[in-house]
């Protein structure tokens, strides 16, 4: 999805792949297969370029501090993005800042995560992997000392895990934001975001009857984390809203995020346009919404085989949907898409933005079609 | 510019490049170096191919039949297309079709662009080549006979001229439809276009006071021409807006066109997206505006030897500007890029996107710019 605002900016992308059949190798013409954890591979790959940046947080900090002697801006940098990368170091930089969070400790045993609950309101308690987890992997919610101990002896050696209070929240919010080396910062509207099975499934911006003090907040809070770890690019910061009203980060990312794909069609300018405008140090875009409301909706690989049997279906029934696939083959639970719907009443894009996206997945089909709005 | 559509409906393109600098072949992993006029290049690159469509008119008739009898869907087909490489076989069935056009003949001498003066009007008319003409080129005002003969003198023999009345337009004004096998057709806002030296330079949709009966009739034509003439994907009718309130139809052209670009920012669907809906037979999207209205201005090589030297002021200046650079390098007078306003104030628009394209042109610079406004 970098490709498309590569391609308006005029800017020519090299994309390092791990696989020949990646999306962004399918789109990409100056694109090589090769493993980023081998530095000789990514200095090779990156001789030449201006700057390199990321669809994920997992390049190991020495390689991208090699690059950097090499000449090659990584952006964000390695200093900033180890915090998208290891949860501990995350936390206790969050806590320096001042920046809310849940209760959290780094964990060594099941006893020190009995004596963490303990300490903060008892089971359950949420256990990640410090490091490598993703949508919803590496995260486990532990309901006493014998389900701890289980995650401990599954782990691999070495790992850090951070035990966390499981937050009684009302709902989770993302705030994005791009930063450019400049310091300059565009923030783009806070968003009501639905994860589901530990996945985001669906995002309503903005968020809706959220109070203008605690979006405040929130935009201000992505912007302090955006400007004390030196992020260049997107971040978004993800939160929850507790039901007692108060918000608390849940998590960091330092690239286009999920959360922010409905800007692609609902900003002015999309988080990929501003990402690249960022790593390239040029002045960044309006964030502004350009509807009322926007909502997005994962497609996630579901019963239909195949994804491209829907479009007769959606692009007939709501000539304003966008879709984008990602040229993924289907499995289960995979996101292979999203799709967007724009307009003045939410309730009414809610709908038509959920009912593209099940036609997709196969989870409605012909026989309720017509009747269905 | 395809390519990004591309990219979010999850459709893979394969690319026949006239040469490997060519903006398509620098953003389309799957490209081959080839020439079009060689039919077996033709042939070996479409195998295995669903649809073939173009980014300009000139493919061989022949060839194009040949590809159909090897199963290759060519979208629009030869028979459609013949109308936007032939003037002369576009004049005649335009008014089979009783579509209003210029008063027109086919001549083969200078006499015979006399003959159709004297009976026109008088004094100057224009000649055009009935094939192979672009953005002004293959065009001349005639004022006497003396200077038909040079025109004659100079054209390749075999090559028809087509003589045409010299309109005198209040302004021109472009119709863009997209039309799908099924016969769906969806109809933009009609827009005004400023040409300057044959070029198309700036868009304004809608057009301005335009009288709705007239913007009506003006689809309708564009409607009626897709039609008749089963036109696939985009189809754009360049009118002239006559001083004494007709409209008539100046050229044709079968492809998303530079009077359509303005849709990539400003319509809910860009006229990429529909012609690719549409030479893939899917439902087509909303042509609406966005927007009250969008302007675009054209980038055409100027003095500035870079573009890439204009983002820093232009995006600083105005972060809702859409900017579109080709990867072209820059000679004087050729089409680099283009620039998108939007907004609620026409005046306000059309400025920003006059001052944005300016200065990547380098018109303007420093000096100036910071009062400019």
């Amino acid at each position: 999805m970098m490709q498309p605002a590569a391609i308006a900016l005029g800017v020519p992308l090299r994309l390092l792949a791990e696989r020949a059949d990646a999306s962004a190798a399918q789109v990409i013409a100056d694109a090589q297969v090769g493993d980023y954890t081998d530095l000789e591979v990514l200095r090779a790959w990156a001789k030449g370029l201006d700057v390199v940046t990321f669809d994920h947080e997992h390049v190991p900090t020495p390689h991208l501090e090699a690059l950097a002697s090499d000449g090659v801006a990584c952006r964000p940098g390695p200093a900033a993005l180890m915090h998208a990368q290891d949860k501990a170091v995350m936390r206790r930089r969050l806590a320096e800042l001042e920046v809310p969070c849940p209760r959290n400790r780094v964990v060594d045993s099941s006893e020190a995560v009995a004596d963490f609950a303990a300490g903060a309101g008892g089971w359950p308690v949420v256990l990640k992997t410090a490091r490598g987890g993703y949508d919803g992997k590496g995260v486990w919610v532990i309901h006493n000392p014998d389900e701890a101990a289980r995650v401990f002896a599954a782990a691999p050696a070495g790992v850090a895990l951070v035990a966390e209070e499981r937050v009684d929240f009302a709902r989770e919010l993302s705030a994005v934001v791009a930063r450019a080396p400049s310091g300059q910062i565009a923030a783009y509207p806070v968003v009501e975001s639905t994860q589901t099975g530990g996945v985001c499934t669906e995002v309503i911006a903005p968020a809706p009857n959220l109070d203008p003090e605690m979006a405040l907040q929130a935009q201000q809070i992505a912007i302090t984390v955006a400007g004390e770890l030196d992020v260049t690019g997107i971040l978004a910061v993800e939160l929850f809203e507790t039901r007692d009203g108060r918000i608390l980060v849940n998590e960091l990312a330092m690239r286009p995020h999920n959360t922010g794909h409905w800007t692609i069609d609902g900003a002015v300018t999309g988080q990929f346009e501003n990402h690249l405008r960022a790593v390239l140090d040029l002045p960044l875009g309006s964030p502004s919404a350009r509807a009322p409301w926007t909502v997005m909706v994962n497609i996630l690989g579901g019963p239909a085989p195949t994804l491209y049997d829907g479009y007769p279906h959606v692009q007939a029934r709501d000539p304003e949907v966008r879709v984008h696939l990602y040229g993924k083959s289907v499995r289960p639970g995979r996101k292979v898409g999203h799709v967007t719907a724009y307009g003045e009443d939410l309730a009414d894009v809610i709908q038509r933005a959920r009912h593209a996206s099940e036609w997709f997945e196969g989870k409605i089909g012909d026989g309720e079609s017509h009747e269905a709005r």
